[in-house]
């Protein structure tokens, strides 16, 4: 609540977008908790930060945690707030109690995950997974030209560490604490998901080609309606979808009309396409139907269709021992659990190219993220923490 | 074509839009070629123009014809523009022939056939049907507060005149050839089509309301998703219409989705749908028919529907004195034709309020109109404008 109020609005939400004067305040605020729970602070070249509680075997690789503390631009307090405060509460607590682990821990967070000023999202943890070359990342400029490089140097946060690098080497797990940002959880009435993966994305622009015409003269017959085109392939990336149950998901998010008048049959249509799947051959076998029945509704209709993929994000599975871990933490402190998938994109998904990684998410009111009415129950921020706790003792000790 | 040099297009196209200077030039380019056929001249207090040529009996009432000279911004040469040419044709050809008609003939333009600057639509014929006042159309503005009064004083055409008033009484029948604006006749490969009525129409705004979410997080069963229940609606647009072939007609031209960001679950969206039909009983079967269909696919997908019909055209039956004349005229003259109804409205649709109509087609290329690519074969102009001539004498003899 305290991180809240830099750049709080009116509604209750947070808007402290990546890399401006405000990121700069929270960033601070954070840091300064961290060296005051003792630990070492480190930044790398592209803004990530990272912060170590020493262990007791100075060879062994850290245990790790993080998220982001960036929002959207009518973002609420939990998104990635949660995964850093709960890790910064982990630290703390094996302070309160003494307690010192085997394994360095570490908590990141990591530059832009929202991509809202700079593309692309989840920069920095890309970076680290070098997925991104540093220097391509500090190239990207905003709507006003000013680069990543250059705002990190604005607000004090253009580090000397590679990006990648790891004192000690490479994690030896990740954990990552995040709200759902769904509806599951809370339908089900379960404090605690256990993240087994997350989905894989396809997104596609897809332009349907027919014929303006007058509404009234045009004889059904006759016509090439590129929005009635349109409507039948929405509806059938939906039945794709639930052919995919349950981790199958289509939406046509956005659709634009040409010309757009009431009385003019549509010549054209753009519109969206987003599938995701747990399984490349799942995204391609939605892939495959999709071609097969927009090319059928296009020649029903007397229209042209063309598919391009413009977004591509592989499924990602998280490491069994990290996952057990979670399920195990979760199960010892007496919390009801289930398996999910995260449907949306997570630092973690990126970290998890270079380490074993594991996710645990806790609800959301109303499944709701990305607003300022973005809330949730402090039993299931506490919850939460705890089996963060617990997974990363398992590793660490 | 030397009509359509004012206001002419780079494209080829016309754009002269109702009460501005280039009305102005029109209007008088065409009541100049009147005066030099010698009619006889008057303006109607809207602006409604007519030309007179006398009979030889002074108690018939007129036998007429007419259109509109006024075009759309991105308009053809055709488009109304024909109907009031053959017209002043038919006047020349009886000059030419020495032929004295027992009845008057009149040739009308109508103003502000199309709408553009001014609303509403045809705005002349409304107006002399006796559908609008003569001071609401007169206090009409355009966007830049200029009324329909002002721009008539402006260009010179505010007639004394009484709107609805015919000297020696209303037509004893009305007649007016038009390009189709649609595919029909040049499908079937026929030079006339005999227009038997105007489809009604009803429009609707419709807004389907559901909720904003995440596309990742949010599975398939948990959706309250706007656009898949709005695209079942458009495709059942279709299917309603095509129920009531030949004369049904059903279109979505207005989408708009709200977010409309392609990896959100819209939670709203607008969109309009046209229905025309030919008698009043076939659109209050497809009033019904949608507005069930909508309730039950707004239960499946979760969403809320509301429907709000906007506008209301009554469908037409021209007079079948009137019809038959122009159907015995082709066939006199040895041209195939077919009868056909008009799906958009016309100046003849109010005038058949008033006084017995019949409407004569000719293909338009590609069945393009409201467009500057509109055109017609000068074969086709001159059938059109043979049956024109044929139809009115069978009246006025």
């Amino acid at each position: 609540m305290d991180l809240a109020q830099i750049g709080a609005t009116p509604k209750g939400g947070v808007c402290r977008i990546a890399l401006t004067e405000l990121d700069r305040q929270g960033r601070d605020l954070v840091v300064g908790w961290c060296r005051a729970a003792g630990l070492d602070v480190r930044t790398d070249e592209v803004g990530n930060v990272f912060a170590r509680r020493a262990g007791s075997d100075p060879h062994a690789a850290a245990v790790a945690t993080g998220s982001h503390i960036d929002t959207q631009p009518s973002g609420g307090k939990f998104d990635g707030n949660f995964g850093v405060l709960a890790g910064l509460e982990v630290m703390r607590t094996l302070n309160d109690l003494g307690i010192v682990t085997r394994a360095p821990l570490e908590l990141a967070f990591w530059t832009n995950e929202e991509g809202t000023r700079f593309t692309p999202v989840m920069m920095g943890s890309g970076a680290f997974a070098g997925v991104f070359e540093a220097e391509f990342i500090r190239a990207q400029r905003d709507l006003d030209g000013i680069s990543v490089g250059e705002a990190l140097e604005q607000i004090g946060y253009r580090g000397e560490q590679p990006v990648g690098e790891v004192p000690g080497g490479m994690f030896a797990a990740y954990f990552e604490a995040h709200i759902e940002q769904g509806p599951v959880l809370e339908a089900a009435g379960l404090p605690i998901g256990v993240v087994s993966g997350a989905l894989g994305q396809q997104w596609y622009d897809v332009t349907v080609t027919g014929m303006d015409a007058h509404a009234g003269p045009t004889p059904l017959a006759l016509r090439h309606d590129a929005m009635l085109a349109a409507a039948r392939m929405i509806d059938e990336v939906n039945r794709i979808a639930v052919e995919e149950a349950p981790h199958g998901r289509g939406t046509v998010g956005y659709v634009q009309v040409t010309p757009n008048s009431r009385n003019v049959i549509p010549g054209r249509v753009d519109f969206s396409v987003d599938l995701r799947n747990l399984s490349q051959a799942g995204l391609d076998r939605m892939d495959a139907a999709m071609r097969a029945s927009f090319a059928q509704i296009a020649q029903r209709g007397a229209v042209q269709v063309s598919i391009i993929q413009v977004v591509k994000f592989e499924p990602c599975v998280f490491a069994p021992a990290c996952v057990d871990s979670v399920r195990r933490a979760a199960a010892a402190l007496g919390l009801p659990h289930m398996d999910v998938v995260s449907g949306a994109g997570h630092d973690a998904v990126y970290v998890a190219q270079r380490a074993p990684t594991g996710m645990i998410f806790v609800p959301c009111k109303d499944g709701i993220s990305h607003n300022e009415l973005e809330d949730a129950l402090p039993e299931h921020i506490e919850a939460g923490a705890n089996v963060l706790l617990q997974a990363m003792l398992e590793h660490a000790r």
